[in-house]
């Protein structure tokens, strides 16, 4: 069987659970890792090729992009141009259906596949949140995260004047509301309740229950498992008062990373364009003969 | 907006909840209803085509199908050999597989799409375990069924000699685990202990923990709802313990009903052949205009 050969454009936090995903894939070989410094290797990038160019690394059949969410469409495109597939897990989610649009006009025109923001939300609870609508087509869905470390949350902090170190954790209070419990080191000269008032008035936090709590190590706080609650309610035809739910309990990068690589191999099995999750058939993701996975599955 | 007329072939539980679904779906419009008798109108099919044959409807773009499963095979043939769409629910795990591939070549034949096995077991919980291997791939997946009252075993125990009406409910115990509540009413001249034990040496029964219990009225502890509880714990990439849960709490007919309506729809989005719920894409599954579902749900 020849191997999907894979290239993870970016080695942070989710680039590295990447790399374990498809060395434990058993239809994937790892291409190479694009670095913006391909001197950069770390022991476990030994026996791979780093380049700071996708164009220097052979017969790539899918580029997995695990940059930064603002250098997706960037990446996408210049990858997409090469006729190579990419898949990625952009997070903004007022700005997905627009990134479909852009690139998919460019998927098109050079016969490559790009599914876009491919994580656990956007991602997998997207996928729920069809399939509730699927079996409930009236009521409300409420997507409850945590608890969890959340990064966008996390990164404003630490934006605030006084803020040392910052971790945010989100908790679920139910019908999609928030708590939001942030943990932070206090720069020196900086007073805990002035900082503190400052991170509850910003934006990010000032319509949530924001508690600011002040720690000796934010370090030894971290955490990276997440949680998801997702409940929907509603009337199915003509009848009342359906009940689903979906929970999960996982490690937060691990699993956007296995996604990724779960639409990396689907995206080689549709056509020319770009895609979200909801918009592929589950069974394209999976590793297997269609009628095994059929006979198993169904 | 030209809408989607679909014919309900056969007219029993399943069938009236059909109706039901279709006269709310703003896409949908029912073509007709296929009974046997087609004398037998009810008040609610009053303004609705009751025929014997779905070739005296006209202009059928697909027909859902409301049968007993083992009914489903020969009119689905029947209807794809007239290039009309089919969706059913057929339930019977082992032959499922076989079902669709007998059914792919008439469906491509005669230009036509199948969509089998749609309902919530298989059908949503199918979607739910393929998506559940996609994020987690090693691992096992446990669907506990109930508490609900169980048809097959109802029908198992109903054929037992001594047992004037009966009802079998299942109730989970975890890890794919099952116990069997089993509610009868005793034929005049049996004796409860003897049925009682002939109904637990019954194949259906012998290897789950089983209790027979005699009521007055078989028919006052009738509900249809039912749930099921899905669990997944497993590793994502190499990372250990990634937990996944699925729960609802349903109408049993209703949600059926529910789904059969969702994936008819589905059905005249697909190339010609025949497919299981983890083979389309669930977007498809529902109304609404491809880009403002992709804002709303991912």
């Amino acid at each position: 069987m020849k191997k999907i050969r894979a290239a993870i454009v970016g080695y942070g936090n989710i680039g590295k659970y990447v790399l374990e995903a498809l060395e434990v894939a058993p239809d994937f070989e790892v291409a190479g890792v694009i670095r913006r410094d391909p001197t950069n290797v770390p022991a476990e990038l030994k026996d791979i090729p780093v380049v700071d160019s996708i164009t220097k690394l052979e017969d790539v059949d899918v580029a997995i992009l695990a940059t930064p969410t603002r250098q997706v469409e960037h990446y996408a495109k210049e990858i997409l141009a090469l006729g190579i597939n990419t898949v990625d897990s952009f997070d903004i989610h007022g700005s997905i259906a627009d990134l479909r649009i852009s690139l998919d006009s460019v998927a098109k025109a050079h016969n490559a596949v790009s599914v876009i923001s491919a994580g656990w939300d956007p991602g997998s609870d997207s996928v729920v949140r069809a399939l509730l609508e699927a079996m409930v087509p009236k009521g409300i869905t409420y997507t409850n995260f945590g608890p969890g470390m959340s990064m966008g949350h996390t990164v404003a902090v630490k934006a605030i004047e006084g803020v040392k170190a910052a971790l945010s954790m989100t908790i679920p209070l139910g019908t999609g509301v928030h708590r939001r419990m942030v943990y932070i080191e206090v720069a020196d000269g900086y007073d805990f309740k002035q900082v503190a008032a400052a991170i509850k008035a910003d934006d990010y936090f000032a319509h949530d229950e924001t508690h600011v709590i002040q720690v000796e190590s934010v370090d030894a706080l971290k955490d990276m498992g997440h949680g998801v609650n997702l409940v929907r309610k509603g009337v199915s035809g003509k009848t009342q008062n359906q009940l689903v739910e979906f929970d999960m309990k996982i490690n937060n990068p691990a699993l956007t990373a296995q996604i990724l690589v779960s639409v990396a191999r689907a995206s080689l099995k549709q056509q020319p364009g770009a895609y979200t999750m909801i918009e592929l058939p589950i069974i394209d993701m999976l590793y297997g003969e269609r009628d095994a996975l059929i006979r198993r599955l169904v």
